[in-house]
């Protein structure tokens, strides 16, 4: 997809699907953290790494479009792409495809904090430089 | 809450907590969810009335800005307010309290379809009339 | 019910619900979380003051037997009795129910642990207390 | 794994894990009903087939013993057999492993139910078949 470079690939759970018969939209929420967890593992050694130093990534905004419904045991696609990093703060946008057809689109804000504290820190510098070594890379792929 | 006539408790449940200690924040669209269930039991027959109908409400939008966190066995205040109800269209907003502390805020954006055909169709006469009046009530209140 | 002295209510939410048109079964598995939780609030001082003690109570094992299906938005009744407590040890049998008709039994096996280390370690003395105190008023009153 | 021809792979979510630091009990639950499905998929054309034919599999009870916890990130298999097919009822009997070590065993117990009644019915011969084929490979493959 032009102007993402990652993606990761769910399939619809049964206990994702609720009473309308598809998938609940609050599951979309988990599978764009999905996303997010992949993305780290590829690009910046996972967020264990993250935490690992005593710090966590809170999740300050979700914000999702639905454009289609999807059904249980549809395999979805989730492109993600981290962008805005600055200070402590940091955000993801997302296109949920079923093959071309696109499904949802969203973007999560986030900020990193210590785990003692929950007070907001600095991203560390090997996390930003993970980053955007990832997104220039996928920035050249979309040119 | 000034401009809202209808609110919701909430207390966070263990299994909706996360390693980082605190409720997940997919949990807090849940609530919303829980929110409008409540809000149509209250003002309009209950959701459960527009199924009976052949009639399901799509979520289409779901925006969320967290301002705190939340953690197990709190209780939170959902308050929600319909809005902009047009054609089959609708809309919910909503603050998300502990005590007098906001914790969330948030909208949701809906759409009234056919459950057989999965095809927008116009909000019902009477559930927007009940919308209304629910409204208008809580304007006033709020005046 | 006979040989339960305590109960608490859930109402079926519709992200709790499936593609089958029921509740999932997993749900009703946090339910018994959601009484256990209710039960310690009420007899015990709740689960975070066990917390507070750097303890936490694991789930070593979850049994439920499935007799009926509930609907989104029903309101549900869950039993809950803790028996055969023994050092680290302890056990809750469930009834859940709607109205008059039983929809689900079960039982659940927890070990208490520090949370630094996961070890088992002996169920402190005011909490047996608090347990023994709470049941034995349940057998008094069911005989 | 002794005895099992199938397994899957499933990776802890962050959204799974609670505020103990470990995966929720009762997303194991989940888990267990992604290898049904995913047991369908590889043996019996999927689970999706068996709705087509306007049939579900009632899950009727759940029994889930935990040896050890789970974190977040982790690479966990789940081994699933089918057994014990009687008329409109079967079983699945259940390991999950992290490397070589057990982390939970379990079973469930299913009926085949007509989907606009809820009424137990035989299960199709195409599937029992299904399953059977899948599970004497099976046996031969761990005598």
């Amino acid at each position: 997809m032009e102007g993402f470079s990652f993606s990761t690939d769910v399939t619809v759970r049964f206990a994702e699907t609720d009473a309308q018969g598809i998938a609940h939209h609050a599951s979309f929420v988990v599978w764009l953290e999905v996303a997010r967890v992949a993305y780290l593992d590829r690009f910046a050694g996972g967020y264990q790494a993250i935490r690992d130093q005593g710090l966590e990534a809170l999740t300050t905004e979700v914000h999702v479009r639905y454009h289609g419904v999807a059904y249980f045991d549809e395999h979805l696609r989730v492109w993600a792409r981290c962008v805005g990093v600055r200070g402590a703060r940091f955000r993801y946008e997302y296109r949920i495809i079923r093959g071309e057809e696109l499904i949802a689109d969203g973007l999560t804000s986030h900020a990193v904090v210590r785990r003692d504290s929950y007070r907001p820190t600095r991203m560390p510098g090997w996390l930003n430089a993970a980053i955007s070594a990832a997104e220039s890379a996928s920035s050249s792929t979309a040119s």
